[in-house]
């Protein structure tokens, strides 16, 4: 077992390595800036997926450390360019790429990453890698959109919610997962079971983001507590916290998004009083577990475990 | 020849046409977004480039639409994301989307749309064409970079305007062509001859947007005059009246970069009374001869001769 977690940690240093190492540009300022990202921290968990289902699908995941490290790399493109949507003044800890470069050079250094990405991905990996690749990517965009025209929407649902974290987060999770499996040379079986995996994950995992920006210390998070609900995003612990229908708290959150000048401590913790926190924990045990579920057609094994492990580990 | 000409604008009406009609995404408030920059206007000159480039290589345009299409829309979005980096007011006489939609909404339409257009090219296109367009846009935003980091560079060298001017500009309509030439199953010369074309054309085509900055009237232009002066752009005419080397322009220039109040009417005038415009007409000149000249491998036809007078077009 000693082994095995050194191995694991072994996949994850040749991952840091490559960003480290070989990772670079055409273009200095990008490389630059996307390197401040990448040693800012993460957990690298999109990579992880990809490696892992490569090997629960029976291949050799050291041979596809670029396509792992592409699926970071979409992430930290989406979260340069959400720096200067939500003109966030940190992100893990350091300042946002918008803030030491400018919005001019932060929209161009995701973009360029954006292609960059693609113009490696179609040279080295055959269909469909690219296609569901490009797909994920206008799914992410599709739900930051919806994202962006739900804020502060008191009504958003459960199922409007599940919908947008779907296309927002989880279709990278799903895509990661899935594209290991298929150049692994999986059964459409084991794509499917790793798709829906990954999918199921990013769910949970998109929950669990919205519960620590309500129950987080900054420090732990590396980004302020209550963020989430200083921008106006309807986040899972919120909408549940509305679900029980009570006025005054409705009116207290109606009052916080107009700008009132309530204390979004008081918000904070009355999401806490309203149930939101315990009722979003139920919710991602639930999607954890489902996750798992997804794993069964797999053929049992240490890949299998370390996913079941990583389901376990957002209810921790 | 009439009918000769008829059948060109049919080609252009069907673009027209698809953007019309058909052009849709998943996302009804990017679908919006992208059709109102449409619906403003533009000469089509990137899709033209693809139509005319298969007909000069015995293909049948009309099976190439949507590729065409697809050049137009990778020059929508950036455009709307240049209206996010350069806080542009209007755009083709219209209002930029950053404006009526936010910042916000334009970055994630411009991703949406980056990540839309290469979903359907991979799902449609064989290789190398994803792959080129993917390397296209990694140029273009390689290219924006570079010229944002030369704002206000008075020692700008017209070498280095060109080496901008063909990532930012030139290397899309070189696409353009090279594309048309690759699914038509044109030759290796020809595919070249028309990827040359469609760079030198590009760089003359953006030596005369830079020159209209500077000589024509805004309600000719679809935006103010001396905008690119007033964002501290180095254009061509600006360079090449600096290369004169006289002393009291070149402190005018650096006091209206400087912003201390010099009027832009001072500094447009006196690029063109340092022999600024004359230059910048003779350097149009060149770079479309060059253009036509790298038609010469090319069989005589009536798509050669259409390629020939778009580059005459520039210096009218």
């Amino acid at each position: 077992m000693i082994h095995e977690l050194g191995e694991e940690s072994t996949l994850h240093d040749l991952v840091e390595h490559y960003f480290r190492a070989s990772f670079t540009t055409e273009n200095p300022i990008i490389t630059e800036a996307v390197k401040r990202m990448l040693a800012a921290g993460g957990k690298r968990l999109r990579p992880r997926l990809t490696l892992l289902a490569v090997q629960a699908c029976g291949g050799d995941a050291t041979s596809y450390l670029h396509l792992a490290a592409y699926m970071e790399l979409i992430h930290v493109a989406t979260l340069i360019h959400d720096d200067v949507v939500d003109n966030a003044a940190t992100r893990r800890g350091v300042n946002a790429t918008a803030i030491d470069f400018g919005n001019r050079t932060s929209v161009l250094a995701g973009d360029y990453l954006f292609a960059w990405i693609f113009k490696n991905v179609t040279a080295n990996y055959p269909a469909p890698i690219p296609h569901v690749l490009s797909a994920t990517l206008a799914e992410i965009c599709d739900g930051e959109v919806l994202q962006l025209h739900a804020l502060g929407n008191l009504g958003t649902t459960v199922d409007e919610y599940v919908a947008m974290a779907r296309k927002k987060t989880a279709s990278l999770f799903a895509a990661a997962a899935e594209c290991g499996a298929i150049v692994a040379g999986g059964s459409a079986e084991h794509v499917t079971a790793l798709h829906t995996f990954g999918e199921r994950y990013g769910v949970a995992f998109q929950m669990l983001d919205d519960l620590l920006d309500v129950t987080a210390d900054s420090d732990a998070l590396g980004k302020p507590v209550g963020n989430d609900l200083a921008e106006r995003k309807m986040t899972i612990p919120l909408i549940l916290a509305l679900s029980r229908n009570d006025d005054a708290f409705r009116n207290d959150v109606r009052a916080f998004f107009g700008g009132t000048g309530m204390p979004i401590a008081r918000v904070l913790e009355a999401i806490e009083r309203q149930g939101g926190v315990t009722a979003t924990r139920r919710e991602i045990a639930r999607w954890s577990g489902e996750a798992k579920r997804a794993l069964q057609p797999l053929p049992p094994g240490t890949a299998k475990e370390r996913l079941g492990a990583l389901a376990d580990a957002l209810i921790e």
